[in-house]
């Protein structure tokens, strides 16, 4: 098996490698797309599963609306149509001939989703009306990395309609907490959530709320966002009701997705010199078996020991290695690589004294188990302590690189050393957010509380101070 | 609510009032695509959670490749690309600039995915290779109905590699026995298996094999297809391996699928004058109450009773219609378009006698049931035998309409009556299946065994049959 570049010094290497050698993914034929290997899309088939649940727990309904829309739908909301015709793939021919209208391979379906909700609202009865699809969707990226930035991607995007301003801020701030449940609680990663600034706001919202989750080589990286649409959309598609009163009114839109990017972060986050390392909850598999043996009694012993064992694990997702052509030591390095949270040993010298051999793939930690205490509540507890050794690990990264500055000298020195995230006043102008990117290439990543930034001067400007800011390098 | 047009008198049309006022999809602002509405959403859902199970059970692992394929790339099987670069959407520009390659928009995915397995498969140790993936595809059609043939639609397409010609002729048969017990365990609904005629296999295959239903029109409707690709689209694609022997071969591909037409063919095979019937197993909703009340005192009681009874049924799929602004008629109607199987009325005659009125969406049978006796185990067992009075409803409809025919006045007046299949005596030519569809509108759906046809005449062209057709009209 080839090496993995160290992670340390070459972070953008390693995370090529580990992509390719864990066998999540691989460059497709077409540039900019990735194919999703087998054990890459388990790992989105694991997200979704967790993730379809809880979007069906806020009362949101599964639909799905067509991959192309016609460009004169694309156009009718002025901010979004700028924001991203300029990265749309277009369809100019079907069934052989030239298309009288242009259709766009949808990179975000606000604008014909919108269309429909026009028919769909009349009344005030009708509303909230909540709805998600899973699709692929494409944006024509010049600069591309598996799962973190690709041309076509897969993610699902909720899309709901409300009456007033107060039900869709409450929508959007349940749809960012759902995310950062999600992260938190299945992927173990801890965020940091709140508004993004102005200029970094989805074309043609209001506001954009994001989660951001903070990687080992300090970089921070967002892990879904939701954006209250105001009432923008309702305006440029015609979307109205009848309220309580008989009156006419715009309703509220709100959309928020999370993408494959989150398999990016996942990487980032959790991967360490060794390879992935999958928290539990979400991992294919989380605990493998490795046979070890020389001679073929040795093999037929151990083989049988390890079905045994295997039938007493019901409910733990497990895998026996039993590759004749492979040996122990090739197989630990491909489950650890592989991220698999568990391995199991078992061997002559392990059969001999009734026991199996556990290694955590956080901690690296041998356990020696008597085979009688094996079982899936064991086997179950010790996953639920790697899940949280993990959360605890990347909040600790996470506190560690998080800091407030006062001075431009300071944030400088903070994100040109280990990176990570930099609180700083800011006075709300974005010259100033240019002059500090083209300074240290960070970028404002979310806005904190008004309150806490009474008084204080933006280090840059020397203007007031509107807010605390929070500055980060970012993927 | 709208009338639903007469199911005996004006099918086509039947069909688009159901589709449209059971909620399962509506037509989008793109021509030949609709918009899955969550009732219908929500069927694909659990077709996808079920037929994936059974995916799976095959030994074959989920993936997902790119939706674009590179023009140069579509262009290296001769057939494939004849068959289908006629019916693909392109694209032509991307980022805002004409693109030096064409992108196909994959109208199925031999092509793309072929070039990988020629890095994929190295040794005979790589095979069998089995993978698949839940997609949506775009083909051109120019006459397009909901879910049967629409411009965009979503499927499942497998696609394996084998040693030899044996191994992918049972992947095939795997495949097609899988989707035979689908239809006929969870959509109750029987299909007749076999190959196709050589004029209508895929384009590319060695032989194509196909399930076909029967429709309530007397009209044919595939039901997921499985084809044997032989070594063609190895030898397009350079996929080749070393045997054990170390002698390079080409290996033998096969590929299988099955759409959201299924959701067009559950409809025509099952649907009656009053809307969709949904068989229990496939069904969103298994179950609804409908309280009956004038009063509000009756309403508090009998919304208590109802959530008391929901509470009991633990493990089935239900739904109380609380809808205080609809009439228990308007919900009966509704309920029965949708195809629910069964609907529970609780009114204050109900609480008096401590019973809940059942109504079977199959039979249309009333039964007063003791409150007492209105457990999960009780519900579970309408449930199975409203699956199985589904399926036997189709068998038997199948068999009503299936026969044999020696004669073209007999196949005639057979295919124009009722509608249904019709086997009869064929020369193995193109000419003589083209003769006959231009007469009847009938095509060959599959084939029979050849040993029956020894000795027989094709009726329509004189000469000596090679085997049975099975001529139907189709979708």
């Amino acid at each position: 098996m080839a090496r993995i570049a160290d992670q340390k010094t070459d972070f953008p290497q390693w995370y090529l490698d580990v992509i390719e050698q864990a066998g999540l993914a691989e460059h497709a034929e077409v540039r900019g797309c990735i194919i999703f290997k087998p054990y890459g899309y388990a790992l989105w088939e694991a997200i979704q599963r967790d993730l379809d649940r809880r979007i069906k727990e806020l009362g949101v309904d599964n639909v799905y609306f067509p991959l192309f829309i016609p460009e004169s739908i694309l156009q009718r909301e002025k901010d979004h149509i700028e924001g991203f015709a300029p990265e749309c793939a277009v369809v100019t021919h079907g069934g052989g001939k030239e298309l009288s209208e242009k259709l766009y391979v949808r990179p975000t379906s606000e604008t014909i989703i919108y269309t429909t909700f026009a028919k769909w609202v009349q009344s005030h009865r009708d509303l909230p009306l909540k709805i998600n699809q899973w699709a692929n969707v494409v944006r024509w990226e010049m600069r591309t990395r598996p799962f973190l930035r690709t041309l076509e991607f897969l993610w699902q995007e909720g899309h709901t309609c409300h009456i007033s301003k107060e039900d869709a801020d409450t929508m959007v701030n349940a749809a960012l907490q759902m995310y950062a449940d999600f992260d938190r609680e299945m992927l173990a990663i801890p965020v940091l959530t709140g508004r993004k600034p102005e200029h970094e706001k989805f074309a043609g919202a209001l506001y954009t709320l994001s989660t951001e989750a903070l990687a080992r080589d300090g970089k921070a990286i967002q892990a879904g966002t939701s954006h209250n649409l105001g009432q923008g959309f309702s305006e440029a598609y015609g979307v109205s009701f009848l309220d309580a009163e008989g009156k006419q009114q715009r309703p509220w839109m709100t959309s928020w997705g999370l993408s494959t990017r989150i398999i990016g972060t996942l990487i980032v986050v959790h991967g360490d010199e060794k390879g992935l390392r999958i928290p539990p909850r979400i991992a294919p598999i989380q605990a493998v078996i490795v046979p070890i043996y020389k001679t073929d009694a040795e093999r037929e012993a151990v083989l049988t020991a390890a079905r045994t064992l295997c039938a007493s694990l019901g409910g733990i997702r497990l895998k026996i290695d039993d590759r004749a052509e492979k040996s122990p030591g090739f197989k630990f390095n491909e489950w650890e690589v592989k991220g698999v949270p568990l391995r199991i040993e078992l061997g002559p010298k392990d059969l001999e004294k009734r026991q199996a051999t556990f290694v955590r793939r956080d901690t690296a930690e041998k356990i020696a188990v008597p085979l009688a205490s094996c079982t899936g509540a064991f086997v179950q507890s010790l996953l639920t302590s790697i899940q949280e050794t993990l959360l605890q690990q990347a909040i600790a990264h996470l506190e560690a690189h998080t800091h407030i500055a006062d001075d431009m000298t300071q944030c400088s020195k903070l994100l040109e050393g280990e990176g990570g995230f930099v609180w700083m006043p800011w006075d709300g102008t974005l010259e100033t957010a240019t002059q500090i990117k083209d300074a240290t290439k960070a970028t404002i990543r979310l806005l904190g509380d008004r309150a806490n930034a009474k008084g204080k001067t933006d280090p840059q400007s020397g203007a007031p101070a509107t807010e605390y800011a929070l500055y980060a390098k970012a993927y």
